[in-house]
């Protein structure tokens, strides 16, 4: 169920009918919006009265909600969420006029890697610095990141150079020690359906940024997120990163056709992985063009200063003057669509 | 293996190792680039010897070929290939700055209809038609096309508006009607590796729009390609259109990322078809721009004049206002990427 | 529309329904069961009212179809079709109690190669010998068969074995040639939607082997056999062969779950092809076993004299004492379900 | 590297070896087989020199390894590995002669549902009951299980029938509760890559059961069986439960030929769910018996006492009738690969 307040509705109006769900045991999620409020019902186990509620001040409608997802659904709040990432004043609004431009290495490695890494990003134009301190890796031989020491050396990074953190998370127990370093709290491909790391991300104050499971449908995709949102963290970011298919000329088939799909029926911000999503170097720049035409609200991008020798993902990351060549064209393109980068006009002339 | 001719080599150079190929019972395959010359061998059942070659006037090296393809391969040929359609003087290049936007509706339906769709692409800006005479279909109990009464129609059209018309093929009997009519030959998804039909088209002197099977890995792509061109015929234009995965909220997932790997790997030029890649209506604008922003050389779009009306693809077929819409944003994108469409700076500068 | 008639409606009765159809400009499809006929209608633009029908004698119930397919629906044809192959007497029925056992060579090689084929096949209990003299290949330069010259071998193996031949048709020129020779004309998977060739096969006098496309839904599956039957042919067998996936530990997935849904909405008989389903010699007799209990009606195998030397799929096909251990296992798991082979009990016990 | 011990070699010898890995820093894993022990190492960061092990007494031979996966390999151990579940004496080893059947409902739901279903699937000759209290589910709506108070109603029918119980885990935190109550812990397929959970069963004393994810690459599959193995556990029991591809007459595509897959590589057992493998119950059936055939070591089978009403997956659950008959059905199968399940041949002789 889903409560419509009408354009003129007060905030008592909208907090009395907060109570009046309290009082029937279930959970409300108010959503404001540009024009109007909506308030979001879970916990309920079945369908509800509409007559319960638009007999109440300030209601304009109770829609009962048939998609399996509710705090997700444009139905609930029509207008785009823009999430703000960092502290009150200062940080980052994804989903905003200004694409979100988050590059950096696979993986933390080293105190002189990462801060080569976060110099060239942050020289070319990227507001957030991406690097794992804990990797889930396919092989249990394979390099698992620097653990709370890469998070201490993200943590510097960020006094240094004003980057805001991405970083992934990978259990609930985990979550409580990322989050008191990350910016945004990832949660990777692999993890996209465990279900306890969704709740306990729900749970923090801090942004989410989810990546897309490598089978996971759209309203699979979107069920994650709700997951988040049901625990109120209403702070989710999406992020397609590529799907598995027969094809074989890229590590995943990325699919970006998923950006419009989710524009229509969600309010989230959904980001683009090009790195993951081609497993390839060399198509990392045209697909993030493509990317940014087809409406992605930012970029999520390997960059490591060294990338033939890193420790994970090396033939994915680009090389920092590549990323600078990207951040070009995404300017360019990204003009057309009235979107901009942290390049000003006069900067994008300067390299054109 | 590949001959290449140093850039000084002469017509008479060439000429002669086209003998000497032909003398051993193989078949030449010269390709001129704007450096130096290339001739592919075909027919050889194994390795051949370079020093018989590298011993010839004009010769630069003799190349054994690793990869099961050689005449579309871009180790042959390093240039791009343009595509001339239509007659000798007019028509179109294909591959060229300008990009091919090919628009119309998926099935010839009757004289008004074709002529109306015509009038509209035209006005916003395609140089080419496309449209089915010979429709097939998963049902046999479905429109089929008009046949060769469609044909007809087409050439009305081509006279009427001069557009250049693409149109099915769909056996090798239905192509000697075929290409009576068409200026480009276009064998669908379903015949990709119909190699009786791609032997016929290959011999040919019309060109030919091969798309992408649904399930076809970039290989077998290429290869399809390569049976057209072992026959003699050069001009071959590739198309993705979609391919098959788990993906349900489009018909088909677009696979952006093949226009790169060809570009890389050949020289043929390649198109996008993102009506039938996504197979809804809502979808085809951003994944047009998208599909431009890859690096694709063009678009093929249906477009209706009464898609709700359609005889067969109509829930994915654009009204004529939103081809304009499309021509306008792609436009733009283009000329991110120096390339053009029939629309000039000022006509572009007066939609804005 | 499906008429289905009373258990004790005449010939004569049957006979004025199918004129009564063929007056109304559509075509009769009559279906004779064990217990009652049906009798299809196609060529009808639209639903038929019917009234029209139930009120001439012998009708039982005209029902209303919704299902895209009609003719190899159960619901027009409630008991299994059993296929029969061969001359009018002798000859072998497929569908019948005894599973239909094919094998033999990917393609005939030489009159050497394939009577060792026969001569090995035979003996093991085959009743079918497959071979192809005209072999659609991903390559143009790889061996495309012997052409008409395989085709006349592979009557002389018949006329020496007994055994009945299976050989693939790759257009419908191809066709004419092909049907004076074979006893089942088989389309490939990479046919499964040539609507031309389906049109041919449907008017051939031939039973048709009709393979799954690699990115075939059931439903389009079905239809491409709806083709076939309805130009007249009702003598198709179906096969599933593997279908593309990401998976790669073998060459395609085979999709055994498709056996019940076929024999659920089908009453046509379906084959399992486990070489080109695995790819892999290892993996074709445990799947074998595995497509004999899920229910098939019978197997084509690739077995090979010289399977080291074969000149296409040797990696897949068995030798020659592997398809002898084959038909042991299958004999036995054939008996539970109450299905035989040539194996007598006495024999299978023999060799025990 | 993989240290081969000679068949003589003692206690001692092997005793020795394991000593001279930990005194170098890594992880020595040894596996007793029938003829020989091996002798696994993990942890060396790159390729150690087999002359400083081949010196060693009893040490037949020191192998690298070039697999990503050693301690699952069959190079390792090429027994295979029969898994002992339950008490001491008494309990089941799954992987033996006798198939394991583990049957029950999707989740415990009540008492009066646990206890009828377990003594319709004890009657019918299941060894193990399945049965979730913790359900991931793909909306966060959905039921979720009852948690602790399932578990503690599986503790009872374990006491009242004897029945082993498998039950999932899903999450580290969560492991603590499930292993005191669970006779093997079931790691879901969206968690197969969830490797904190994955390490967590590691250290557990009781088996796992290993399920593939939707889109698991068979190396991908075994990598997630190496991490619990890797951590000292290595009771592991894989299962197939069907893939995601484009195929839409199934919920999932059950992908058979992965169990000779896995049986060439790795000396680990696998089962077949052919409930959530096809997602409904009318093909159920028929994928048993084809799992069997292919070489399952057993099934996990969803049955439900009253599946019309059940809370979740009911239209996958057989009814008890049918899972009697599936028992009756791969029992026969069993026979003929010599393996049994626990009806006797008189009980088989008397269901026939």
């Amino acid at each position: 169920m889903l409560i419509v307040m009408k354009p003129v509705a007060t905030e008592g109006d909208v907090a009395r009918v907060c109570r009046k769900i309290e009082s029937m045991g279930y959970r409300p999620h108010p959503m404001p919006g540009a024009q109007r409020t909506a308030i979001g019902i879970t916990g309920n186990p079945g369908p509800l009265e509409p007559a319960e509620f638009e007999t109440l001040p300030g209601v304009a409608e109770a829609i009962p909600v048939s998609k399996p997802y509710k705090l997700v659904s444009r139905e609930l709040k029509i207008d785009d969420s823009v999430i703000h990432v960092g502290p009150e004043t200062g940080g980052f609004d994804i989903g905003g006029q200004e694409l979100a431009m988050i590059a950096g290495p696979c993986a933390v490695e080293s105190r002189e890697q990462i801060f080569a890494a976060a110099e060239s990003v942050c020289r070319s134009g990227a507001r957030l610095l991406r690097g794992g301190a804990f990797k889930p890796r396919t092989s249990p031989y394979a390099f698992q990141g620097l653990g709370e020491e890469g998070l201490k050396l993200l943590a510097e990074v960020r006094r240094e150079f004003g980057l805001l953190i991405v970083t992934e998370t990978i259990d609930p127990e985990n979550c409580d020690l990322v989050e008191q370093y990350a910016d945004v709290l990832q949660v990777g491909a692999r993890n996209m359906q465990n279900f306890s790391l969704l709740k306990r991300v729900g749970r923090s104050k801090k942004p989410v940024l989810l990546k897309r499971g490598l089978s996971a449908t759209l309203e699979e995709f979107l069920m994650a997120a709700e997951y988040v949102l049901a625990e109120g963290n209403y702070n989710v970011i999406l992020c397609e990163r590529g799907v598995r298919t027969f094809a074989d000329h890229t590590r995943n088939t990325l699919d970006l056709s998923v950006i419009p799909a989710v524009k229509s029926l969600s309010h989230l911000p959904i980001l683009v992985d090009p790195s993951h999503g081609t497993g390839r170097r060399d198509k990392v720049i045209p697909m993030a063009r493509a990317a940014v035409a087809v409406g992605a609200d930012g970029l999520i991008v390997e960059v490591h200063p060294n990338a033939d020798h890193a420790r994970s993902d090396g033939y994915q990351s680009l090389y920092p003057d590549q990323f600078r060549e990207l951040m070009r064209e995404v300017t360019s393109i990204a003009a057309v669509l009235g979107r901009t980068t942290a390049w000003s006009p006069a900067e994008l002339a300067a390299q054109n």
